[in-house]
Order: structure tokens, then sequence, then C-alpha cells
């Protein structure tokens, strides 16, 4: 079966219930999840008596998009915003969430992290029963489906139609009378509950609650919405069981190394997993190095496993930005060398383990190594922190074509030969999901197995 | 009756279909028709192919919107574009048009002027039956009626829906297969089919026409639907046959003077609405001053029919845009000021005739006149050229509150005195009606006598 | 002589001395003067205690530019500023004024209207005594010349220096402890003194004083300096007495027809224009139209004084901006049509004057008569407000090249072919010059006569 | 003696000769020394051909400034470029360099890196000379000596008046006929000469060259001029010789890690700092942490040397910016926790050592202490990889008033308990010295003793 044609996109979903600033607290929200969107965001706030909700949402970073004077006009005690990921060809404010509505229930509001599986059929369907649609992204559906005259009244914000979804979601909605944190039944991406004095968050992430100083409380369960109200905070659960299936490649890659992902810190998870990974493929060498900033802490814990010196060779440039001018050709792996450049009197002459978190496609990899050898070192060992990605991943996370990946066009030896390393080595899934001291069925490991959770996808 | 809750307002619409660079042309387009909206602007245009319509608007004027890279991104043969006027409250991007949706008859657009009044009934009806609105405008209501699946499969943009729709539309919808060009069964507003080489063009007023070089074809009727297709132009009058009532304000102030409304030419009816006053309230005087732009046809009809010199003797300023620094108490009638200065050599000692084309609150008027007197006018003679505006428009003109017009707060020698004229004389309907050329049965009136087209308003 | 290489340009001065918003009032005064130059508008202010002067200057309209916020930050009871003419090549930020610098008498800052003629020659000798240019205006010449140390201690913004400047200037000068307004002692351009409660202002014309509410004093005489300090306002002559050369191209189409030139208002000059015109030349009409918005006063007077009636017929778009899509050969005429747009019904079949204030190349005045014939037009007589342009201005007007004037170019048979008019009539000096109601003597007729005020023109 | 009041700024500057795209390589050049200067950023370059130079400037970031068109217009094969720091009160475009002047000598530009002491002075005079100056940096100030006529009449850039320029300064200038590379006698800040094919560059430091893929040729010596010409490269010592003082603090914190500073690597010799400081303050502990990202290499250099594992405990938020909303009291300690979070998992329960490369006021770093704290460190020692700050610097880098400098306020002892740490300990002079491989009689140490190179400031 085919990807979807909807745009895969990973997001970051923030919400903050009963706090006089609350869309200001939202922006600093949004802020500490820039990491995992940076195309576009925005904040929806209202005042809880019924007049329009208050919207602002535009192209570009968090810290550049919200000025003081639109902060001042998202007035009202509830709020939810959205930074979205990224991806060619659905590059428009029009897909820009957190999308909202007015509907049989009232006004209502939703930032979405992940992707559903069944948006085309969907749509289809809602299309056929007279639904229109503005936009192309698959979070609209959502919207139509929540417009749906429910026939349990007890909430303005309705869980009935939403049980046809299928896929990722992570989902935060706010109704005139509630926000709503809902996860999907498989609980692909995170979202976690906080507390702030009176107020409640919620957040893809608690690397956000710490910026603003708010105290986690718990994960939204899989399956599970959480309603907060007046009335308080009261749990559902909507949606048929199914297998949890949390996105494993949220440790390894995707979360902020500060963040906790059901109660594990991902920095430390990363560093069992450089641990593992040392064991799994030790090697004789004079140093280690990372590939900075997502290979740090994995390869913190390979050096310290088997007491390599680490070394920081490579020198990020902190003002990469988006709009810079087109790389040209006039300058050969502008690309490569503009993120990071290297520092020769670290390696020369070294036999040096360069590790990363993984390799995709393999051609910056390939450059960096060239660069490595250029430098002067004697051997390069590469180490991977999870094992090789071969499949797509239909969740939300967006990877390239399978057949361009690395892993499905080389043997081995051959990536050896074709990468110019002294050795190679990927973390198996066993060490990986040790590393994450989580049970291996909670797991989705479909990129790196194709065994999905989702029955379609097989 | 209470007005609808949703925002009034004149727009101007323009569509081409069949042309290589339509949305170039309808740039052009949109600029002549700028007087219509200064709000904002878009453009929709397709390629005719099936896949995705594209879309730019945002707020502002269109000379200033749409930048070639903008432009070049709208490709296709066919497009719609809208400008927008600018009332407050309403001043958003989400209400900017044209809207767009995917609907069971695929992909359409459309860009409305007018105003409906039973919005508030159907979008009840629509939401009530699951359909969300993502806006506030009244617009996205005929959006969602053209989502409904027709009985009647002849054309992708199906009529039948719209048969609910009441008040004011002129409308230009364009679908995957065909543009349609759509006037309410009233009339109320304009709405005409010009031809330019071998495509088909749709504006609200000619002067559109003549910008581009497209030759007048006619206009669409009252009630009728022209659909533009590769077939060719097919005519139909999907509603029920209603009284006509053209907006004959739209002679008087709204449209341009080189624009024909009805085949008769705004500047020359304005120039014989001058020539009827001057009958009506003859008066001896030195000069004929306009109150420019508006003033200037009706002041040279009045000046010639009495042989009273006519002279410019208010100037104004070009630059005034809508985003200067806030006018402040530091300078008296600044606001007055900046649009028109005095030129006193052209009146001193004079008995002056000022022409307006319309009288409101009275309190612009009541400057000017003190501007004159200051300036040495030995009389001051006001006249209008309409009848005095009593009651609201529920067809897109957006009056201020009837409790605030001068007209229902003064009698006519309480005027005198509050305007400090020597004599006030507004020109009659019937007078108003000769000028036009036109058949007053044919004529939306109500804001003069109270008499709504209408039922419910009466 | 060739003329200089410094790019020629109309610009607009504006100063405050003496009021808490000095520099709220100066964006006002270049708003109503921004006719003079829309290339860019800038202010200085000081706050008189010897503190930094206050600059904000930058590309486009007065209206655009300055926002709330940085006229906040220009504080202070003194300020003067500039608006500046768009001419090709020179369309840079660096030359954008006022100009200011700190120099032996402190700070000081300068806004110059016109055209130096030896500016090559005393840019290369200061740059030979060591100074340096930063721009490339001539303006930053007397920026230089004002930095000497001077001799006379009296003021601290000394005349001596600029006593070596030939050609055109109207200059403010503000120094910490003055204001000086100084007019080159040809008197070129124009510059008046005006007073509002106990501030004095200086503006290029008196349009800016209604504005802002001021009263007019009188003009800055040609060679005179007014200084203007705490201790009141002082005359100086500081130059050898010139013959008198007011630019006469000021009242024929450059100034505002509300300002007064030397206490004549230009509206009505114009109009007499055209009543000198239509004694001078003549003609059986049925209509008489102007070229909006210069021509507008001289076919007021044409069409007063041989009792043919006057038509709008011409309607101008009140949104033709600087910025708008490059026209393309899409459309034929398009510029000439962006701009006006006739209405045939106001001279089908009839006999027309048109006015103009000039024709230059004459290519868009043909293309108007072409409109004009195919609109029905029985004949067309052209009427010009002014003499035939034949010469170059050296003191602040950008006429193109002279081989490309028309009247070098054809004989007035020829020209009359080339245009396709039944007649063509220009205005002679001597009917152009009673019109002013100045004495001859006092003007510069020199694009008109070849005859130059300074001597190296000639 | 008082600082002068000229600001204090770092900056960055570059420059090619002879490559046909050399403004475009002096972009890269320009965000490879992003961190010298985040303020401004500018390109002057010039055809070779007498024409006028070309000039783009702007605040803001080089990746944000610089848009293809600009540098499309950036033509010909010689260009300089400059990166300004952000300091109160001078943040103006008109301070932002490159600078440019029309000379004696013709078109010149320069790019300043350096704070010259003697401003004052030189400025009064050139003043008293009437000069006059449109800005106030003291960059200006070279601009104008580069005017004086020369005596020596070999190059068109003539050294000898830049002969009374006391302080810092490394320079770029570029004339029509060559570029030149200076240094002040003292060689305060860095420069460096490299080549990429057939053209020569210029920067302030060699990450830059990295970039852009140019080699490194040498450093600039102290009082150096390096002239860059079609006839090759020609070395002069235009200044008399003093004592050599290189900034020791660029190896400390200012330049980047990657960048070779006197041929040594900044990264290396930061890594030798935190080995010295281990060795001066050794500690029993259980892990050191960096405050990122400027105490990374002391931090590794000191867990290497003592054998305690290295811990990455605080997070950096890759996107803050510097237009980021106003931090508020809503949140405390908000612009601490923004930049940087800390992962409780990393450090609970454990002797921590925490290395800065410096502790200015205080404030910053007790607010870190106290997180770490709360988030359960056992102990908190804390080391510094230099000597404590104690006076001011002249030379171009802006620390606060020496009365709000920690080591000035405290003791050590009061110190620890101000910062509630269990141990504190600072490098000592030597030991910093040794790191950087250097004598030390070679550098300037002013800040750290109060000892400074120039007789004045004594």
């Amino acid at each position: 079966m085919k990807p979807s044609n909807y745009p895969s996109h990973e997001c970051g979903v923030f919400g903050v219930y009963g706090h006089p600033q609350a869309a200001l607290l939202t922006s600093y929200g949004l802020f500490a999840l820039q990491h995992r969107g940076q195309e576009s965001a925005g904040i929806i706030s209202h005042d809880g008596d019924g007049s329009p909700f208050h919207l602002f949402k535009g192209m570009g970073l968090v810290s550049q998009l919200f000025q003081e004077q639109d902060l001042a006009k998202l007035t009202g005690p509830y709020a939810i915003g959205h930074v979205r990921y990224s991806t060619t060809g659905s590059s428009t404010l029009l897909n820009a969430q957190p999308l909202s509505a007015t509907t049989a229930h009232g006004q209502i509001a939703i930032a979405h992290n992940g992707n559903l599986i069944n948006a085309e059929a969907l749509r289809a369907e809602l299309i056929q029963k007279g639904a229109l649609f503005q936009a192309t992204s698959d979070s609209e559906i959502i919207l139509q489906l929540l417009a749906k005259p429910p026939s349990n009244k007890e909430s303005s914000v309705s869980m009935e139609s939403l049980q046809q979804l299928e896929g990722a979601f992570s989902l935060i909605i706010i109704g005139e009378k509630e926000m709503v944190g809902l996860r999907d039944p498989h609980g692909f991406r995170p979202l976690s509950l906080g507390k702030l004095d009176d107020a409640w968050v919620i957040s893809s992430e608690t690397c956000a609650f710490d910026l603003i100083g708010a105290t986690f409380v718990r994960d939204v369960e899989p399956g599970e919405a959480v309603f907060i109200s007046a009335a308080g905070v009261r749990s559902e659960f909507p949606f048929q069981k199914k297998k949890e299936a949390f996105c494993i490649f949220e440790y390894v890659y995707f979360a902020r190394p500060d963040s906790n992902l059901r109660k594990k810190n991902v920095s430390q998870a990363r560093i069992r997993m450089g641990q593992e990974l040392a064991r799994l493929h030790p090697v004789e060498a004079d140093c280690v190095i990372p590939v900075p900033d997502s290979g740090i802490y994995a390869a913190l814990g390979f050096a310290e496993e088997l007491k390599i010196p680490y070394q920081a060779a490579f020198v990020r440039n902190h003002y990469v930005g988006r709009t810079f001018i087109q790389p040209t050709q006039l300058i050969r792996d502008f690309n490569v060398r503009v993120k990071l450049n290297l520092v020769p009197e670290a390696i020369q002459g070294k036999r040096v383990v360069i590790v990363d978190d993984s390799v995709v496609r393999g051609t910056t990899a390939r450059t960096r190594i060239v660069n490595l050898r250029k430098a002067g070192a004697k051997e390069v060992h590469l180490r991977i922190s999870c094992p090789p990605h071969r499949h797509p991943c239909y969740y939300g996370i967006d990877f390239p074509d399978p057949k361009e990946l690395i892993a499905n066009q080389y043997s081995l030896e051959e990536m050896k030969a074709y990468l110019n390393v002294d050795s190679i080595g990927y973390l198996d899934i066993p060490g990986m999901v040790r590393a994450t001291e989580c049970d291996e069925q909670s797991f989705c490991l479909a990129c790196f197995t194709g065994k999905y959770p989702t029955p379609q996808q097989t």
C-alpha cells in the first residue's frame, strides 16, 4: 500500500486552560516545541464568554512571528497553539494550525500532531455527504468530524465522530466550555498534562513545561481523552483499545533531550543507546566525536562505555537559518560545511569514531567522512545509535522514499566502501529498546521492521 | 427588523475564462475595481487539468499586494478575483475572498459582491446539519451551499442549492470545468460580461473592461446565471422571478464615472442629476464648486444648467492613504483638511453653490462650510444630488446607524442652521430616476424611501 | 555646456522652529508637499540641548514611512524634513535627505530643494582639500561647505562658505541654536515663512501651512537668509544680488493648485493661462476637456473664456501607485490607460478641445488622441497652457534629453500630423507671464527660450 | 581615565580580491563570522573600472539580510564586508559598515574591527579643520584620515594619515586599485590572509576560510599593512613598532572554536584551559557539566584531566533569537531558562562541577546554580576557565561597568556564599597563557590585570 497523498509531518501542540495570560504562555510553549516544526505557527485563544475566538498564525519561527501587539489581541484564559513542520508542497498558510470553526457545538479549534492513515477515505466520504474542504491537510477532516451533531450531549466536544479516525493523532481541542487533550489508541505521538498554579497545560513534550515553570502531572494515555473544564479534569477512553505503538524515533531523534517521554528522560536514553552501541560494536580508537547536536548524547555514552576520549570536533554554526541565499555550485559541499565545520587539530593522526543518530541517504555522512580523512584521521569508524531505516512511516515522520534509503541500496560491506569507513555498526532493536527502559511491545518499530501496528499498512 | 449581524460591504469581482494570462488580467481588473474595496484583495486561478487551484490573497491595495512572483504562481487560463471593502470588526484575512473549497463537485471558488439577508438563518441551518464555518463572512454560506450534492448533474456548479439565498449577490463561481457569473433575482449589484480575444471576462463594472481592452458584451441579467465553459456560453434563470431592484446609489456615488451601468454611463447620469437638481433648486450664485471627486459631475451639470461658472475650489491631496499617522487633536479638523484644501481666491466675496453627492452625518459638510465662510464666501448654498438618506441598506452598503443620519435628526430648516448655509436643496426621487434614464420600478430606493424590495425588511 | 552629472530633482522642504510637536507637524508638512517628491522622505529633529539630533528617513511615501513609533523618537521642538523626487539611477537611501553632520559649529542638518550648477567643480575642489563624500547628491556639498570654520562667528550656521554655491537652492538648515531658511540669489525655487502659535514654520509651498493651520507670513526673498532663533527672526542677504529668476514652470505645472507662489494663487494663475490660451488660439468646439489633474484649471479657464462646455471626460484612477506590476506588452497602451480612462459618452460626435499643461515627448498625448478619435470625437483640438519646451533645465527639473522633446523634432504642421489633431495651439510667453500677474523679468524662462540666468549655461 | 564615549564593539570583517563572485563569497564569510556581531551587516563591492561602488547594508542577521536580488547588484571581483555587534544606544543604520566615500584618491571603503582610544581627540581635531561627521562610530575617523592627500603617491590608499590612530583596529580597506588588510601595531584583534584559487581573501577569523574552501596563507602581522593589487601582494609596516598585545579573550570566549588564532586552534586551547583549571583547582566529583556553548571545551578538558564523566546536562534552545517577545515578570528567570534547560536526571544526587568561560555579574550563574540544587545536585563546584574580570576593555570588548563585575564586589568567600557553591575556582594567568601555547608578553591581559598596553589607560 502506498502512503497517503496527504503531507506527512511532525508537529508540536500546546494548550493552556485557565490562565490570565494563556496566549503568552502558549507562545512560550510553542517556542520550546519549535524543534517539532519550523514552517508555521499559530495560536487561538478565547475569552470563555461566547465571543469570537482570537486567531493569529503565520509562516515562520515562533520568535519572529509573535509580536507583542499580536499577542495582545489573543485575549482570554484559554489558548491552544501549534508549530508545523516544513514539507515540500504543502507549505501554505491555509494549512497552518490551529484550525477553527463554528459548528453545531459552538466554536471549536484544534491543534493536531500526527498523520491519519484513512484521510483519503474519510475526506471522500465527508465530501460525498456535502462537506467542503478549504485546505489540503488531513487535520481539516478532524474539524469536519467534530462538527457532526453528537448523540451524547454531555460535552460540547464530542468524541463520537472521532472514532472513525485511524492513524496517529495527538490532539488538543478547545471548545467554548472545555479543552480536550486526546491521543490515538496506539499512542504514536506524545502528549503530556501539566499544571501551572491553577491552570492546566497540555504539551507535546515536557520541555515546554520546564520553560514556563509548570509541573508535569502525567502523560495522556493512548486512546485517552482528557477533558478539562470549569468542573475539573475528567478522563474518557472513547476508542476501542489497540496495541500501544509509541514512536521509538521520538527517543532516538525527534524529541528534545531535556524532555521526558513516558517518564524517561530522552538524553539519558540516548546515552544508554550509545552505551549499548559500544557494547554491540566496540572498537579501539583514540576519540569519539558526535555529529551535533543529535548525536551528542549517544556519543557521550559510547565514549564513556569504552573509556575513549570524547571530542567536540565538529563545530556547529548557530546562525544557520532557513532563508539563506541558495547554496551555489560555487562551493563544493557548501550545504554540509555551512552547518558543521571540522577542527582538524582534534582528530589529526587519530583513530576516530563518529557517532550519529541515523544515516538516511548517506550523502551527508559521506561528505563528513571525506572531510575527516582530509583532516588527517587515521581510521574512521561509523556508529549509528539505531537500526537501519528501511520502511516508510505512515504516522507522521517524513522519511525519503524507501528506494533512496542507504540501507535499501547497499549491503553493510558496500556501505563501508561507499562511505569509506574502516568499520560501521548500527545499534540493534533489542539494544535500542533496552536503552529506553520501556517494553518493546509498547513501541512502533515499523520504520525498522516493516511491521505496522495498523493492519492496512502491512 | 434589525440588520444582519454579518458585516455589510461593497466589493468588486472579476473573472477571466480562457486566457493564457488570466491571473495577470484579473489583477488589472481588480485594480480598475479598487474603488469598490480597499481592505483586501485576492485571486484564485487554475490550470483546468484537475490540479489544485492557486490562491493568493492579502490585506491591502491591489497595486501593493500582487508582486510579479505572486502572479507567476497563479498559472492557468481561468481566474477570478475579489476586492473587499473595509468595515470595522471584520477586517481579517480569513474573510478575504475569493473563497475556495474541494467539494463533491471538485474544486470550486467564489467571489461575492452583495449582502445576504437570510445569512443567519441559512448558517444556523447548515450548522445544524453538520456544516462548519471557518470564517465570519456570509459568503462562506454560498460555498457551503455549492458543496451540496446536486440533483441536476448537467453542470458541476449547481444552482439548485443557491435558490435558498435571499438578498444581494453578484457572484463569480469558478469550477474545474466552467466559470459562472450570477446575479440575484433582484439584480441589486451590477455584473457585466465582456470578451477579450477568445477569452470571456466578467466584471462588477465595465471600467475594468476598458483597462484591459476587452469589449462589453452585455450585462448579466437579474436572476441569470451565465455558464461559460469549453462548450461556449449558456444562460440559465435558476431563481423565481422577482421585482428588479438595482441599487440607485451605484449611479449616485458608488460606481466609477467611466463605467456604464445597464448601458447608461455613470458620469453622464451624474451630470443629469446636477441638471435636475439645478432645475429643482435653482439659485443665483457666482460659482458652483464640487466636493471632489464624487461631486464633480453633478456640479458640472448644475453649473451648466444655470450658466454659473464652475470652480475647482477644493484641491484634493492625491496621497491620502489608509495608514497615515493617526490624526491628533493637535490640528483642528485635520481629517477634513488632509483630504481637501480650499483655494480662497476662487470663492472670495462670491455667492457659492457647493454640490455633493450625499450628506450622511453632516459633520464633514459642516466643517467645509465653516472653511468656505472663513475664506470669504458671501453666500453658501448646499445642493445634494440625491434625496436624503434615512434608512439602512441590507444589501451591501455600509451606512451609519439611521439615528446618526442628519436627515433623521434635523428638519430642513434646522439643517440649514446647523450647517450654516443660506439654502439647502436635495434632488428628489423622480429627478434622480429621470437622470438615470431608467425605469423607477427597476430600482431599489429603500435607503431613501424605506420600502424594501425583500419582504422581511419592511 | 552639458548639464551636470548630478541627478536633477525637484524636492520639497519643510521646517518647524519652536513647537512641542515639531516632528509630527513636519510629517504633516511633508505630506502636503508629497507631490514635489515621492522617492524618499526624512525628518531630523532635535531637543535644543546639545544632545544628538534624531533622524528617520526611508524610501517611499510619507504616509507609509512615518509610523507613530518612529515619530515618537523624533523628539524636540526643532525639526526639518524633506521629500525627494524619483529619478533613475540615484534612487538610494544614501541620497535621501535631510543630511546631517557634526561640524566645527556643532551639529547641523540640511534639507535642499534645487540643483547646483557648479557641483562638480565644488566637489572636486573640496575633495582636493581632503573632504570626503559619502553619497552622490549635490546636497552633500552644501553640508561640506557649512562645516568650514567661519570668519564671522555671530551665528553657528555660517553663510560665508555658501557664497560659492551657484544654481538653484531653497534650503532649510538647522543648527543647535537656530533654523535658517535660505534661497539662492536668483530665487529659482519657492520658500515661504509661516507661523503657528509661537512657532515658526518654513515650507516649499504654502499649501503645507494650510494643512497644519499655520499662517503665511511672507516669502523668503531671493538671496535672503532668514535666521530663526530664540532671539527671534533676523534677515541677512549674504549673496551678491543677481537677476531674479523664479521658475515659471512652478506656476504651470509643479506647484499644488492651492499654493500661493509670490502671493499669487496657482490655480487662479492656471485659469488665467487657459483664458489667455483661448484668446490666443480660439476654436469653435462643443466641449473642452482637461488632461487631469494638471490640465484642469487651464481647461476651466479656456472653456469659460470661449463659453464652451467643460467636460471631465477623462477619469483618473486614484489608486495608481509606483509599485504596481510592470506593465506588459499584453495590453496595448496599458500605461496610458491605467492612469486615465475615457468616457466616450462625453465626447461622441463632438468637436473636442483637449487642454494639457505641456507636451513633452508627445507619445502619451498621441495615444490619448487616438482614443478620443476611436470614441467618436468629430474634431480634436489640442491646446497647451505654456510654450513648447525646447531646452534643458539646470536648476532642478528633470526634462528628457532635448533631442527627445517633440518641439525639437517637429514643426507645428508635422506635430499636427503626428498627433492627428485638427489644430494645435501653445500659449505664448507674454500670455503665460501675464497669467501669473508677475513681471516677466522676474522669471526663469530658460526651458522655453534657452536664455539661462546663469552665465555658464548660455 | 574614563573609557571613550564611543560605543565599544566587537565586529567581524571579511574581504575578497579578484573573484568573479566576490560579494557572494563575502556574504558566506560574514555568515561564518556572525558570532562576532549580530546587529548589522553590510557588503561593498566594485567592478574595478572606476564606476561607483555597490553598497548593501542593513540591520539584522546575514542570513536574513542578503537576498539573492541584493547580492546580484553587488557586482565585481572586489568586495569587503562587515558584521557589527549590538550595543545599546548606537544601534543605527548610519553606523553600520562598511563605510565608503569618494576622496582625493578616488573611492574607498572600509570595514573596521576594534576600538580607537584617541577617537575623541582625533575627531575634534578633524572637525576643527573643517571635516564633518555624518555618524557616531569611531570608524568614520579612519575614513576621514584616508581622505587626506598623501605625500607618498605609490598607493591610492595612503597609510600616512593612519599613523595617528591609537588603539585597536583590524581593518580592511578597499580602493579602486587595491585591497589592504591592516592591523594596529599592538595587534589586538585577529586578521588573517587566505587564498581561494586566484583570489585573495582576508578575514577576522580562519573559520570563514573553511566555509568557502579557501586556504589559510598567514596572519597579517601586528602593525602590518598587506596591499593586494593586480601587481600581487606587498607588505608594509607603516607604524612605529609597539609591544604586541593580542586580546587573550579571543581565545577564552570570543573566537569560534574552529578558528585558529596565531596558528593555534581555539577549541584545543580551551580544552587545555580546562586541563590547567583541573590541575589548579581539582575536585572530587561525579560529573562535569559545561555551560553551553562557550564552556564546552574547557569542561571537556577539565573532565578528561580528572577522569570525571562529562555530562551535557544543560540543553540549549537553538531557536533563541534576538526579537522574541519581551520576557515578562510572568515567569521567574525566564531569560535564563529560555536559553538553557536542565536535565535533572543527569545530575540528581551527584557532585557536580559546572564549567563556564567567565562570570561577569554573577546573576545568571546564580540562577543556574539554584536550578542545579533544585534538581537534586548534592554538591556544586564552579570552575571558570579564565581569571576574574576586574577592569574595563578599551579595545573593543563591551564589558559592564567595573562596579558591576562580581569580582569587584565580592571576595572569593563571599562569592561562594552569594552563588551558593561548594567551591569556586578561577584559572590563573599563567595557566591561561600556557593553554594558548603563546608567549605571555604577546598578550593584552588588561581586563584581568589592569595593565594596559597603551600608556593613556594606565
